[in-house]
């Protein structure tokens, strides 16, 4: 229990972290003056977490109480500012944090919910919500329709992510934190492989279609 | 009381099926990926009731720990995309549904606030917020100044049906299923009449206008 | 206690009637429906506050429970659609109200947030919420990129005045009433010479930068 206290804590900033990166390089590039920058990452980082917290009853959200997120935040909004020749070398900085990010923050979102004593269906539909929600935030933001609904499979490996934290959880055939790594593992080189091969779900064009 | 809370049941399921088939037509015409689809058509169908219950403190919100809403929400998909040729030749398939589901969630909506002991004027609000949540935050999220706030009589529908229902929930002239169902026919004819005869809210232009 | 509360509710409903006046000027201005204004003059003026209640736990939010706000709401929109003439006088209306609003909700919400006993952090991001809320959802309704993430010094007024109230709770170098005056009148003093002198905050290009 301490263990996966720990695990679900570190997890959790670390995601923080990395998605707070990828939003505050993505408002730097659109031109938003320091706050704005500060804003979006903030949103990005506890966004997705702040909706799953007021949807499982977690009153008031963590994002909002505890001070670790919001410095995760700023720090990162400093590095991006400061240090953006640093985070522009790794290449395509933004997708590779918000592959990490995605997968960090889909296996701690499952988790969050199921300590809550929610079912597994809460449990994956926040998971994703965790995941996305601050994507999709910034996206909305910044006025445009959110990426995860048109690109390279994204929700659906969060998706994936919760389920096996679900699953694991249900069936009990590792302990949570092992479980918790293999979804995080999943879930991120699944986003990877899918940017990689740019592998897509199916669109449906407006002619006649069959059943997929 | 029994009778009630299966009406109130069927009403929403109900509910959620057509808004979820119109906002997986919309999400169809513009041309997003299968999750892309299946998620606005979740968002549409369950997006007011979830900011609704949030509201009105019914955590977790139905829309997440209640699987009906989900499998409605998914067959809906699933139908939009293998029988769209059976959803076109309904002329104007999204409007209809829409108009369909606007009067359903709004009556729904008043009677969950008013069962959970709030006043009048959440109910009404929420019965409002409950019936056009959904496609607002579809069309948020499809990137366009929310139809409700330009187009024929539309929210207003909502608003007279989720009056009625608080209205017949003071005066108790009707039982409720009777209420439910007279707020029900009246939105929905109202709402489809200002679709056929193009009736509109008034607007204001820019030049001096006189107290209206 | 008493004199505070009194403070405390009549700077709310100033605030709300300022907010709603701005919304609907910007709604009308854009060429909305009846409906379309009021809704868009009720979401400025109680929009951030009912975030800033889903998320310290007071349920249901008091932006739909108390007639006040929905009142004072509807007055706003019947004066800016009525008398626009008088509205317009006011050069730039719109920004004026809106800084005033600024103010009175960034400081009223650092407060209930307080009394709610939440911490200080919860306070001053609350604060900035109950202040920017209202405001970030009419530019995402009327889909725009919010404008307080690019123009002159606006959330971080906010962000000023919510912190002077959370440090005068600590400090208690004055009473609550006193404080609450002072931050009121630093935060709008601080917009209005912002909008006067055009402070910006800074923006970053996209070459390279050194740490701010």
């Amino acid at each position: 229990m301490e263990r996966l206290h720990f695990l679900y804590n570190f997890l959790d900033l670390a995601g923080t972290f990395v998605f707070a990166i990828s939003g505050a390089a993505a408002a730097k590039q659109r031109g938003l003056d320091l706050f704005g920058i500060c804003a979006i990452a903030f949103m990005v980082a506890c966004g997705g977490g702040i909706i799953r917290d007021l949807c499982i009853g977690a009153i008031p959200p963590a994002g909002l109480t505890n001070w670790h997120y919001l410095v995760a935040a700023i720090i990162a909004t400093g590095m991006t500012i400061g240090l953006y020749p640093l985070v522009q070398r790794l290449n395509q900085p933004v997708i590779f944090f918000d592959a990490l990010g995605l997968s960090l923050f889909a296996v701690t979102g499952a988790q969050k919910s199921l300590a809550y004593g929610h079912n597994a269906e809460v449990a994956v539909l926040l998971g994703i919500t965790t995941a996305v929600g601050g994507g999709v935030l910034r996206d909305i933001l910044l006025n445009r329709v959110p990426a995860i609904l048109e690109k390279e499979i994204y929700a659906s490996a969060a998706l994936i992510g919760a389920l096996i934290v679900v699953l694991g959880d249900h069936l009990k055939w590792l302990s949570s934190d092992w479980n918790s790594i293999i979804a995080l593992i999943i879930c991120f080189s699944l986003r990877l492989l899918a940017l990689r091969y740019h592998w897509n779900l199916p669109v449906y064009s407006n002619e006649k279609t069959e059943q997929n």
